[in-house]
């Protein structure tokens, strides 16, 4: 089996979460150019969680979109410049902007089974010229079978691609395969695996979604991303190239890349798994969630155990996390103990 | 699918290459005191090559092996003790000295292709009473039908089980099944798997073990071993469960556990597959030898790689970390280059 696999790198969004959203214009120019020419499909930039996301409540980046996009757009010559966005945060008229600095990959992202809410923003993305993926988030959430009619909606909207984000860290190889599987046979756009690290089981997941039929497949150098961190870019291009899936990343370039890199946030801050995120991913908690939580824990003086589970119980989807202090004040007081 | 699953935790042995041998009596007492209720089948201690391996060539352990059995001991009472041996390191009278101190769980290992060295120590040890898993290291060197032959031998010296060790974090899922299926159909007695990160696939490997017959299956508290460091102990846990496995370890005791052993080195060590960790992983080079040629890399002048790449020609296995310095001075030469 040979397929050619478009590896697309978020390490300068979703490890935004990691540093609570605060990558440098220096971090992001240097990465840019270590990386340009390894062979990645997509380098990602942005908040955690992206386009028009700084805010109050999801924290405020360190530098403006705008700025963060710039800087990467003039850095990168071979590898494409990618953005994600959910509408809500991200406004229709922050596409426009995104086109004109030259984003060239435009993701656009909906709980997974609200699909219905990206459709304005693909169209008009689409209308505009734009390459687009359609991001059904926190996968776990709905069965093959739903995400198939949401994945459906996308590709009805003008979709290029569909990807599917594991948000939570909560598949395993088994139920990433099955719902895989389900929309590569259904649908007649690439499909894509966004993964995370919480059961350490995001390499695994991986290979699993490109054996089933994805195209597309996410890494985030040394894992750099939320919670227990994505799945991690170099092994993920190894692991492939082993199952002889072409995936056009020099290895050793990219090793080389990285040991250039030591000194930036991205490859010198160690993501481990921890308890939390242990749990969150055991629960189904979307990991952006991670620094919300703990910061919530320590301030009620509630286990943050107690929090993910009163997460999973109501539901709370990527976005949400304003329920995260309203739940962890909850927990605080007597009564519910 | 339901089957007991005995899990082995050799973070205080395996973990003690990631920190050159130094974990403090303190540290083992510590660890001891915090896991023993939490439902593990053997914790096993002392240096990173297993007993009587303290030396220049090996590196120096802080504490002598009857040290660390010692604290262990006092300290364990639900959980076993074990520990690793390696006949030429470990001397026959070591054996006797393990089981005065009170060691229930003796691993006599060999490289995969060798276990006749192993014949008079798992003879010695049953004569005297003990519980011996034979143990086959670096089990990608053979293929699934050599190590049935090996492993047959060690059966037959009167092994109570066999292990088979991925000693440089080599496997896939895939390989990892056929050795364990082979072995599982053809003998008589229990088989484990000891899985090394390096290419992020431990816990998927080690799922595939267990899903093949193994029974027993190796974890360290946060992945802390040699190299790119072994299968996470705790997310190991987790995934057996959510497949269905029973294991005995209360998960959520096992995360208060690593919670109160932040501040030791086990925990406070963050474990990440490095690119020297992936690049050893693809050459299949034993984990244990990442600090040697680390050192040497940067005593002689030469990239790590080409040292691993040179290693892994010359077949080394563990045990020959004297070949690392040996090579490197090779390679500086400028005739080599």
């Amino acid at each position: 089996m040979t397929a050619a696999i478009a590896i697309h790198d978020p390490t300068l969004r979703d490890g935004n979460h990691a540093v609570s959203h605060s990558l440098s214009l220096e971090d992001i120019a240097a990465y840019c150019r270590a990386v340009d020419g390894c062979g990645l499909s997509v380098v990602e930039v942005g908040h955690g969680n992206g386009l028009g996301a700084s805010s109050l409540q999801l924290g405020l980046a360190r530098h403006a979109d705008t700025e963060m996009l710039e800087t990467a757009r003039a850095n990168l010559s071979r590898t494409r410049l990618g953005i994600h966005m959910i509408p809500g945060f991200a406004r229709l008229d922050d596409i426009d902007t995104a086109l004109r600095i030259g984003v060239e990959v435009l993701r656009i992202a909906s709980h997974c089974t609200e699909a219905s809410v990206t459709e304005s923003y693909i169209e008009h993305a689409r209308a505009n010229g734009a390459y687009v993926h359609g991001v059904l988030m926190m996968c776990h959430m709905a069965s093959p079978e739903r995400l198939l009619e949401e994945a459906t909606k996308q590709q009805g909207y003008g979709a290029n691609a569909i990807v599917l984000m594991d948000s939570a860290g909560h598949l395993d190889p088994d139920s990433t395969r099955e719902r895989i599987a389900l929309l590569s046979s259904e649908l007649s756009i690439p499909l894509g695996f966004h993964g995370h690290n919480n059961l350490g089981l995001a390499i695994a997941n991986s290979l699993a979604a490109v054996q089933a039929g994805a195209t597309i497949v996410d890494g985030c150098m040394r894992g750099f991303g939320a919670g227990a961190g994505n799945t991690q870019l170099e092994t993920l291009c190894a692991v492939l190239e082993r199952y002889r899936f072409a995936t056009g990343v020099d290895i050793f370039a990219l090793c080389r890349a990285i040991e250039q890199l030591e000194s930036i946030a991205p490859v010198s801050t160690p993501t481990v798994v921890k308890t939390a995120n242990l749990i969150s991913g055991l629960y189904g908690v979307c990991s952006g969630f991670e620094k919300h939580v703990a910061r919530a824990a320590s301030e009620f003086g509630v286990e943050p155990r107690r929090i993910y589970e009163a997460l999973a119980q109501c539901n709370a989807v990527a976005g949400q996390e304003d329920l995260i202090i309203s739940v962890a004040s909850r927990l605080s007081q007597p009564s519910v103990a």
